[in-house]
């Protein structure tokens, strides 16, 4: 058996029972109950090598973050996170075992159980998460779920994941700092996402394209307007003085990882509470809306485009 | 808009309502209800080029059998499959077109929903395919299942795939043939899975490696020993006639996708009814063994390894 079968069986064995569990990882399938009441939440997103996350970025921080990349996705939802598919692809045994030990760290920290996955011999590296989750039925949040009135909250920071990306990209190794931090060490707010469901919030996404081209996917679903105020976004006074497109970087830097919801007025101090930010509120019409110091912000480029580029 | 995104959102778009889905493709997650006294059953699978099949094989088919091979993954276990969610990775806009045309036609083939995915530019081409179904609860067939006193049964033919792909290897685009269509239009046997489950049937496995080895899987998580005769396996006599190797092809070829089962005895008319071939019996010890008229065959290559030659 050789280095890449052994790793692959060490990475597949991880078990950890967590009482709603049948047949774990090791058959052809996992078997899984749902506790009474609660629905299914699943989402599935790859990172690749090259395209999300720069070469010679650690490899054991990369699969790190694709897992919480995958779990911002059921935080959104406002989902418990369960259960976890992995399938890694590696060039060679030493970036599998590496992307593996990434992908247990990561959820271990976030109490998840690696459910099943694949390992494959690939011409690039990369890995494919799938994450399940599960809440009480009907009470989903959706993009769909914005109404005019209700306010638009954040909840975490906006434009120093890109920075850290950015700096990658240029430097290569660049070194500790807010930013790169903020890149490299990204955790899904999946204790926020519940809270905000079971608060009776309906309408939620994760920022992961950048502010304002997620921001319009709420508008596009709810057929409603998002008018922002760039002014109060967390951390921008430091976006401003370090980077001299800070205000750009914010709007559209996309790899945050934050949340943005919208809610009724009448839930703005548990939201406060919870430590999130108003940034804005929902307006009849469409589309998103930017001001900065009372000025309407246009020409901010919408978002982050992996293939824009290559396309 | 680039070709690339385009043909992701087209891809993405797909929608049939199943009556258990709340929230579909298109969210942050997708959101289901499971019937009610049924577990949830998932599997997790990745294709790459030039490792899962060869260069310059067709993308459509390509990605159609990513997808069988997966649901083969839920019929072992007995599972009615219900959602998929697939990651598509392509170095081109014509490579995700044609794959992403294979994975509906496959999930429209099979009545499965496309739940949500990711399609992502990489430097190689391939798909990870979660699939999920249910079934009622405490019923899913293991590999932990067989008994000593059983029956070995097998749904489906071994060989005759891998025959296939060693054509393609050799050749390229071979015409058709019984072994080229063996490989390439490969079908997750769902009912055969769903009626094993219904008429009592708890142990069961999916060939998918080889008939050998994954007996051996059987053998190793039940702790018995399977004894089997070669002599009656489908289509023996066409692998002898056309191939060196047939004997060899037909208990180590991998890529079947049949399904082996172990039952005890007074299933038999009901599994000889659905189509099954009895090839063994389980008995106490541990391992396979196999005999061909009635001699002991012993130095068979144990299974597929897509890693031997380059690990």
């Amino acid at each position: 058996m050789g280095e890449f079968d052994l790793i692959t069986r060490l990475f597949l064995q991880q078990v950890a029972d967590d009482g709603l569990t049948e047949v774990g990882n090791g058959d052809d399938a996992s078997v899984h109950c749902l506790p009474a009441g609660e629905s299914l939440v699943v989402s599935c997103d790859s990172s690749m090598e090259g395209v999300h996350w720069p070469d010679g970025f650690d490899w054991q921080q990369a699969a790190a973050r694709a897992v919480q990349a995958a779990l911002s996705d059921l935080a959104a939802m406002g989902a418990q996170a369960r259960w976890c598919w992995v399938a890694l692809q590696a060039v060679n045994g030493a970036a599998l075992g590496a992307m593996g030990q990434g992908v247990i760290r990561a959820l271990d920290a976030m109490a998840v159980q690696l459910s099943g996955g694949d390992c494959v011999r690939a011409v690039g590296n990369g890995l494919t998460v799938t994450v399940a989750g599960s809440l009480p039925s009907g009470q989903a949040m959706c993009r769909s779920g914005a109404q005019p009135g209700d306010g638009v909250w954040l909840f975490g920071e906006v434009g120093l994941a890109a920075a850290g990306l950015r700096m990658l990209m240029q430097k290569g190794d660049a070194g500790e700092s807010i930013w790169l931090d903020a890149f490299a060490k990204v955790q899904a707010r999946l204790d926020e996402g519940v809270a905000l469901r079971q608060m009776g919030v309906r309408c939620c996404i994760d920022v992961s394209d950048g502010l304002l081209q997620d921001a319009g996917h709420v508008a596009a679903a709810s057929g409603v307007r998002l008018a922002l105020a760039a002014d109060g976004l967390p951390q921008l006074p430091l976006l401003l003085e370090a980077w001299e497109d800070g205000l750009n970087l914010a709007l559209s830097g996309g790899e945050d990882y934050a949340l943005l919801c919208c809610a009724a007025a009448q839930l703005d101090a548990q939201l406060d509470a919870l430590g999130g930010v108003r940034i804005g509120q929902v307006e009849a019409g469409c589309g998103v809306g930017v001001t900065y110091q009372n000025c309407v912000i246009d020409g901010v480029k919408q978002g982050f485009d992996h293939f824009a580029a290559a396309g």
